[in-house]
């Protein structure tokens, strides 16, 4: 079970550094291998069957590193790609979207979901969360704006306050447990909570951390090298702007990054 | 030169309908033949070497349909990518910027550019304005966020006029002529109408679609069946959102659509 191993993370772009971020906090001496689909970003807006073509690509991509994980850090790919990955990936894959179901099952009362068009469209959390408690009540809005604002770095903002209070009032009063169902949005973190104070926000990339430290601890083995462990960064296209948002998203320096080709 | 042959346009996404909405009003007899990029749009945020590559795939795509003129409805690939698609290409190419910056040449006195960051950054329509009229002041404002408000429809809306004020007060108070640099944005032109009243705005579509007139009347020749024309639309990528948005853009019904694999 060779746990010197990577743990590979793929992500439609660069909101998957958030996850990222989580896991270096949480397991610092680990391995991370990032894969960004930086050029095809983002998944939210497209279908089914074009996700779940890009998430296998991307899955082979990060199978060349011989990881002991994969970490789906995409709620869009975790909705529609996850099992397709899974049933062909040689290494257990992890999405984001069980560990924070099963977070958000865990609240009395009504579940909020906010996440991308697609993410929404599937379903997939509404199903994940009614699988620990059933009969669940569930509302889901879709948040288009959100990834554009968290990307432009608008991120302690009136228009963005605007942007987030539109979206949550669609959400019933009694939703008192929100899910942050896309990895972009745990930077608009303070935007969230100042238009809806009060609630409980769960951030799926922190709760999927919790959740790859468990399948370690249950089985994959801890890397043993002193921390930090190494961190690669690969995209599939580096615009300009990338290396300010990605270090926003990371919440430290990039370091180098490594380009492939699609 | 057949003039029966279509018009082939394309796009990185939907935005570009405006310009066959254009096109459809100039010259309708004219057959269409629409090709957009929706799996992997948006181009703006991408680099120079995947806007090209991605150009390049697009052009081989139109060129099985044996177009007489290729119009490269999307700024940010006509910033990057028309040089390498026009050398190419059997058949000519037009780009949104030429026509655009020719129109603003025109004005007197300093001249703005709205567009997405990599057709900003490309710094294609100073150096294109400046043909025409050498030393002209321009300045140019990335406006990432409009793309995102017109996909979402939030066309006529106090949100949308924030922003839109914000990156507008961005251009000097002498700034009396904006370019309209991605097809997204005349869609809203109602919020950036009120943001900075008394401005001529250049919509590069519209102005695209006089230069097609130009040139199928110097040579490429009119369709002469009844209009209207024939429009057949293929897409990479088919959204649940799709129709909604692309209906808005166009002015008219879809129709059926088609989708190729990339």
């Amino acid at each position: 079970m060779r746990p010197q191993r990577p743990i590979g993370v793929f992500d439609s772009g660069i909101g998957g550094l958030t996850v990222v971020h989580a896991l270096r906090r949480l397991l610092p001496s680990e391995a991370l291998v990032y894969l960004g689909d930086t050029a095809r970003v983002p998944y939210g807006t497209k279908s089914h069957d074009t996700i779940v073509r890009y998430t296998l690509q991307m899955g082979a991509l990060l199978q060349q590193h011989d990881p002991k994980l994969i970490v789906v850090a995409c709620n869009t790919a975790s909705a529609h790609g996850l099992a397709a990955l899974q049933a062909v990936s040689p290494c257990p894959v992890l999405g984001v979207i069980a560990p924070g179901a099963e977070a958000a099952s865990q609240s009395n009362g009504p579940v909020g979901v906010i996440g991308t068009l697609a993410t929404v469209a599937s379903a997939a959390y509404e199903e994940a969360i009614r699988r620990h408690r059933p009969g669940a009540v569930i509302h889901s809005v879709a948040c288009p704006l959100l990834v554009s604002l968290a990307e432009e770095g608008w991120v302690d903002d009136p228009i963005t306050d605007a942007v987030c209070r539109r979206y949550l009032n669609e959400l019933p009063f009694e939703v008192k447990t929100v899910v942050l169902g896309c990895t972009h949005y745990p930077i608009l973190k303070a935007s969230l909570s100042r238009a809806r104070p009060g609630t409980t926000w769960i951030d799926s990339g922190e709760v999927a951390a919790e959740a790859v430290e468990r399948l370690l601890r249950n089985g994959l083995g801890f890397r043993t090298e002193s921390a930090p462990g190494p961190l690669r960064l690969i995209l599939t296209d580096a615009s300009s702007r990338l290396r300010e948002v990605g270090e926003r998203f990371l919440g430290e320096s990039l370091g180098s990054l490594e380009l492939v080709d699609l």
